[in-house]
């Protein structure tokens, strides 16, 4: 007998997980289309060749391979594999489609990907990215709308204390040039910047070090990138240097600012210790975090050089990948999901009384389902407190008895099994009566 | 270069089609969870001895494989597979979790499947699968409730004029002994039944007789599988034939059709003549059709035997699978979709009147996005002429223009591009204009 267990690294979701995760997904979908992005999906594997190579050479070791099947099986070749992420998918469509497409291409993408990481706590084998992203323009517009539209989001979700750090690849690579940190170190010393608010300045100094960076310029380096908005003297340090392309990306950065506050409350802080690992990032970059959450709620930035990689040339694009998994951690944990939500999915029960007035009990359910109320029906003659107590422990906060005396009268008793009270209710007032008392 | 076309028989989902799949996937969605059913999701894969032996040979052959990862790649060996339908996976889920399910689990799953078929007009290798079953009880009102249950969905879309065809097979099992069919071509002979509508009475008296069935028993069982609702005369000969069985599971359809039309008007046709190929159905049969698609929209019935595969016991189940892809192909072909799902994304565009107003504009998407609108922001201070070609050919139906003057008078001017009238607006009022005019 095999084990039933979902295979190591995947998750069942059982009814009370996915009604969450609905949930969640539910108000992304409802905020990213108040803001004109539109949905594409993709199919879960793609042509192997369309895949490998785009995710370093750690990726390609982490990418579920699908082998070639009938007479081809026993080579062991594979022909396609499973959705990595949801980028090189969206790259793939820009190409297909470009005739088709709306010269700025708005997306929201919503799947499931899957990499072969050792399951972890907190990591899984599958699991569901949720991006947007704009294609077709450099303006910063575009950041704007976005940061806006995912500020939106957590807003719509119950969440009040997140920050945005925003930064600017063009900014770093001015200040680690300012420190004089050599330019073929400029990716290592991004790599150990990031580290910021995990090891602290001195790790980050001594990692930049360790990476080849002269001890001067690490402790420059670090003094630069402070986690704090300090824009007035970094401007003032740009200009001396006379950095022009920094200056012009705290400019960026700043305009950013401003057109988010336009549309609403901006959380934004401009962090020049904000450095995102993926190398493919070429201009503003942005973090969102909470405080009780270590790591980021979501994350993203321009990358210019990426979409039209199968177009054979560049196009502008920024996004934003929102960490649907982690966000659905946070919620459970403070407890912010609606009574509506997590308190089950019946409204009543309509009990059996016996077999011969079983279509009494199917008519009345029928009646009430129209009138929109989420409605069980046991299925058999059963006692009734045998009934009940099915209910009471699938959480069902009503039972509708259709009794001889209450069918007689024309009327259906309705218990509460929160509180135990019974009460007799004429048939056609049974909907209303239970929906004012519901969430009551 | 790799194409950028979608793997063979899979497809991309541009925003339109999304719209269409989550409009129908959310009726569904809200149906079944009114009639009291709740949301499973099960991983995309699952491991391969899950799977393997459970579909027969030919099953056995159309499942995707997944290559072993790391130092096992080489082997050319699979430890997991996708998932092929939703029935292998609820029979796991309901061994895995046995002591935290409800005695009646009501589940609905919808979710993609993956079916290495050789793709044809209308045949996909990832398709969607959109299943409710009802496990724990052998009570025929959860035949009734689970067609109730269809038949609302179907009438929600917008279906008036599907016919529920309903079938039994110990019924059919009952004619068969009856027409003097011999007890082991029994299973050969449902496979001729069930081409009846396609073949007609004919064509199927032949295969009987290809397949092995004496030439009298063949013209016994075409006349009396019939696709028409004859069940007195049916009941007379069972009893004639003193087959309790065949009358026992009369009984039951009689019953499923009286409880069906207790909760709303019932489409059922009792109808001799449909077998379901699927083997493994132990009681009530049915099937959904509409007169202009050839095959079904959907179909069902019940199967004791299969759910507890992994539990080593039987447990009573009866489902039904709607056939969402099929569903979108007549919805689409009969205009069925409502405007507000093919007219595209986009109630209303904010145009750039200069760069230094784009403060304005912004502020203005803000307000009408919160107001409840889908609100497009042109991302460029380009020519005015060129914005509106730009929201024309997205079917944006209205965009507003924030020109020196209006921005003066507190106005916003708002152009209905299907009309061409332009109209000057109180800002405050922008968004009740647009909604009165929207799908107006």
């Amino acid at each position: 007998m095999s084990s039933t267990k979902p295979p190591g690294g995947t998750r069942d979701f059982l009814p009370a997980d996915v009604r969450r995760r609905e949930y969640v997904i539910g108000v992304v979908r409802d905020v990213y289309e108040r803001y004109g992005f539109e949905p594409l999906e993709t199919p879960a594997f793609e042509n192997i060749e369309t895949l490998l190579g785009k995710y370093g050479e750690e990726g390609n070791k982490l990418i579920f391979k699908i082998l070639r099947r009938g007479e081809h099986e026993g080579s062991g070749d594979a022909d396609l594999a499973l959705r990595y992420d949801l980028t090189v998918p969206l790259a793939r469509v820009v190409a297909q489609y470009q005739n088709d497409l709306p010269r700025f291409f708005k997306r929201y993408q919503i799947q499931p990907v899957w990499r072969a990481d050792r399951p972890a706590k907190g990591r899984f084998r599958e699991f569901y990215q949720c991006d947007i992203d704009i294609i077709g323009t450099t303006s910063t517009l575009v950041e704007a709308d976005i940061l806006s539209a995912v500020s939106e989001v957590l807003r719509r979700l119950g969440f009040e204390d997140f920050n945005i750090r925003l930064n600017h690849r063009q900014l770093l690579a001015a200040i680690l040039r300012m420190a004089g940190v050599p330019a073929a170190l400029h990716d290592n010393a991004v790599v150990a910047i990031d580290k910021l608010d995990k090891i602290g300045r001195d790790g980050v100094k001594h990692e930049l070090v360790a990476r080849g960076v002269p001890e001067v310029a690490a402790a420059k380096c670090v003094f630069l990138c402070e986690p704090i908005d300090h824009a007035p003297s970094m401007r003032k340090a740009l200009e001396a240097d006379n950095e022009t392309a920094g200056t012009h990306a705290l400019d960026q950065l700043e305009e950013i600012e401003r057109l988010v506050a336009m549309s609403g409350p901006s959380r934004i802080i401009i962090d020049t210790s904000l450095a995102r690992g993926l190398s493919y990032y070429t201009g503003a970059i942005m973090e969102i975090s909470v405080p009780d959450l270590s790591g980021s709620l979501g994350g993203g930035g321009r990358y210019d050089n990426l979409v039209g990689m199968f177009l054979g040339r560049d196009l502008p694009a920024c996004g934003f990948s929102l960490g649907l998994e982690r966000i659905i951690v946070v919620m459970t944990e403070r407890g912010m999901f609606p009574e509506s939500v997590v308190g089950g999915g019946v409204d009543l029960m309509v009990t059996i009384w016996n077999h011969d007035t079983r279509g009494d009990s199917v008519a009345l359910a029928g009646d009430l389902r129209k009138a929109g109320l989420r409605v069980d029906l046991y299925p058999e003659a059963d006692k009734i407190g045998k009934q009940f107590k099915y209910a009471a422990a699938r959480q069902v906060p009503f039972v509708a008895i259709l009794g001889d005396d209450e069918r007689a009268r024309g009327e259906v008793a309705v218990k509460d099994l929160r509180s135990g009270d019974q009460t007799s209710v004429a048939r056609a007032d049974v909907a209303s009566f239970v929906k004012s008392r519901l969430h009551g």
